[in-house]
């Protein structure tokens, strides 16, 4: 097989194979369905359990605060969803960012539309920061909750989220946060960040897809998003996917047991990449924080280049990477994040995502930057815009 | 280990060893994600477009006319309140059965409450089966949705959907049915049947758990139930689940190329054992229509037995099956579906389930029948109401 070199981390990981060994026994041996009283059924019954307390163990929960969900996209709708059904009686106005991903952003819109919701999104600065003035400022009495998301998809930011809890909590609004990026890369506490509900998705840290979780802080009283079964404690329905949720489990404990060597590890490479490209290729910009930012992710504009053929050229030489345009929309609309920073249109387009993993070397990223370098010099030589613009400049 | 017949396989099934070995290189081989641009995504994209053409072909659906979920669970979530949404300015009234799984019965308990829904329960005869008459005559012209499920999880009854969707189709109204029990079980399709949309849920036939589709049929335009990314044709948000749908893909496809050879054996078993427990045991009957059922369902009431007994007493002796109370919701309520069968409470409570599979063997049923009359015979010797029984009819 050819190289490949696999930075698009952000958007899903390789499930590890210690995750992938947890999870066997539980397709073909220990197959019972959970709700049943025998003893092939306890068996299924335990595992869960165990997964449960090992989740919760990451985020400083209670096992019976973890509610599994098919992945951070049900998460957030459960969240929102709920809450504002639960409340809306009490008010209508929900707080959320720009900068949010689209499971939280359209069912925002869907709630707006059809369930007579007020949303506001604020702005957030040019590192793709959530001011905390903003926030204050844009509580109301009809507000029920606040949801902004722990670390950025795209850009890597980190937000302050104890601060923003603290906020919510003076105020006696929920606090949701969207942490598919966050958890299992950066410490969390839930109760000394104040949150209330938290989103993630197992796919992110090297375990299975299709497998989430919501924290609802004990005494939130949200109703079920899916109804039937009894499941998870009558409020998430559906039979339980038990190896999906033995693979959480077990990736969770693995992030957590390597949070602090890796995250140091990739935080360097992180680091290392981004002076390199800044350094070496001209006319290009780092977006997101330079610090609060996440161990693995490093964001860069290139002028005068459309991200899309970066991308293809890039996979061209066995480089795994992301664009910042919302290409799985079908749309060519730029990234509605890179937009939310300030980045003119153009500038939007030509951005590339690089998200490392535990597995990137220093060699992975200087044949990295080489090939960059390459790609992006001749899609320049093929640009007309570069073109007027060396010209003017000349 | 100790001798164990798995009789539950209406609950859930033993994932097939070919199916884990269809999903294993989708874990930490060609583990991208699909909405990616790279090479490696596109492995994860044809691999959905290969389940959804096997799915697809078991029901004669067009591949595009299937939407994966998290289950089947979800799938009649989504296909009720979908619906619904879209349709209520035209109509709030709901047909649905009393013998509907909670996925549907709660859905539209939800619906009821907190959304000004309308909803008529069938009653069913003493087999388990709809009146077409009853069907007929709860059709008003707010009716915008007929949801009754293909077979009874409990009874195994099957519904006479051909003549249901051709009510609807006349009536102008969309027709769902919950086909979790049905799907590779019983020859199903949609065109013939008149489904306008049909739930289904791989963990019933021997695939993994945790992903199931939603048939939605061309032209049907109702809206998302989880929004986010852009992913099922901007249908239902989440990154895919791709060894799940590749699994269910498998299951789908070993399905129907066994279907035949496995439901006749199936058949001819179920009704040796019901043949020898209501012969050899007395004070006993079968539930459920004897002809129109499941090939591997059997479902009985023992007089003056509490099916929770009998169930722990079975699983002493390595036998897995079912109760028809919902035990699982904590309650000791007996089942709605026997119920609406006409069964009085207290044999409603002394019944039994148990769902075979290709692998039950008659020497397992002998067993089975033995283990039985002795457990029978030993509860009933401890039961005061069949002491009560025994010398009033001496
Ligand atoms: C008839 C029926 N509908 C729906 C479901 C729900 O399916 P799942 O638990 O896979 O979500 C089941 C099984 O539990 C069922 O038997
Ligand atoms: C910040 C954020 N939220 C939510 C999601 C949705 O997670 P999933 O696709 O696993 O449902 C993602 C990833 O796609 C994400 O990065």
């Amino acid at each position: 097989m050819s190289k490949r070199i696999y930075l698009d981390n952000a958007a899903t990981t390789k499930t590890a194979t210690e995750v992938v060994e947890a999870m066997l026994p539980y397709f073909t041996e220990n197959y019972g369905n959970p709700s049943s009283v025998y003893d092939l059924a306890a068996t299924s019954k335990e595992a869960i359990t165990k997964a449960r307390e090992q989740i919760a163990a990451v985020i400083g929960a209670e096992p019976k605060e973890i509610y599994f969900t098919a992945g951070g996209t049900e998460a957030d709708n459960w969240a929102l969803e709920a809450t504002y059904e639960l409340l809306c009686k009490k008010g209508n106005h929900i707080i959320t960012t720009k900068i949010e991903h689209h499971a939280i952003l359209h069912t925002c819109e869907y709630l707006e539309k059809n369930r007579g919701a007020r949303v506001t999104y604020l702005d957030v600065d040019e590192n793709g920061i959530v001011k905390l003035e903003d926030l204050e400022k844009a509580i109301t009495p009809e507000t029920i909750l606040i949801s902004v998301m722990f670390a950025n998809n795209e850009i890597g930011s980190i937000q302050p989220i104890k601060e923003i809890g603290q906020i919510a909590k003076e105020h006696g609004i929920y606090f949701h946060t969207d942490a598919v990026q966050a958890f299992g890369q950066v410490p969390i506490d839930v109760d000394e960040y104040h949150i209330d509900m938290l989103s993630s998705s197992a796919h992110k840290i090297n375990g299975p897809k299709g497998i989430g979780f919501l924290y609802i802080r004990k005494g939130v009283k949200i109703r079920s998003f899916i109804h039937g079964g009894a499941q998870e404690r009558k409020r998430r329905a559906g039979t339980e996917n038990v190896p999906g949720i033995v693979g959480y489990g077990a990736a969770a404990e693995r992030a957590a047991r390597t949070m602090q060597e890796r995250t140091e590890v990739e935080r360097k490479l992180r680091d290392y990449l981004i002076e390199r490209i800044t350094k070496e290729i001209p006319y290009c910009r780092l977006n997101g924080d330079p610090v609060k930012r996440l161990p693995n992710n490093v964001n860069i504009s290139f002028q005068f280049i459309e991200g899309e053929s970066l991308l293809i050229f890039l996979d061209g030489a066995g480089i795994c990477a992301s664009s910042g345009s919302a290409c799985t929309s079908g749309s060519l609309d730029p990234s509605h994040v890179l937009l939310a920073i300030g980045l003119p249109h153009e500038i939007a387009h030509g951005s590339l995502r690089l998200t490392l993993s535990e597995e990137t070397t220093k060699e992975d990223l200087d044949y990295v930057v080489e090939k960059l370098k390459e790609i992006v010099a001749r899609l320049r030589d093929m640009s007309p815009l570069y073109e007027d613009f060396m010209k003017k400049n000349k």
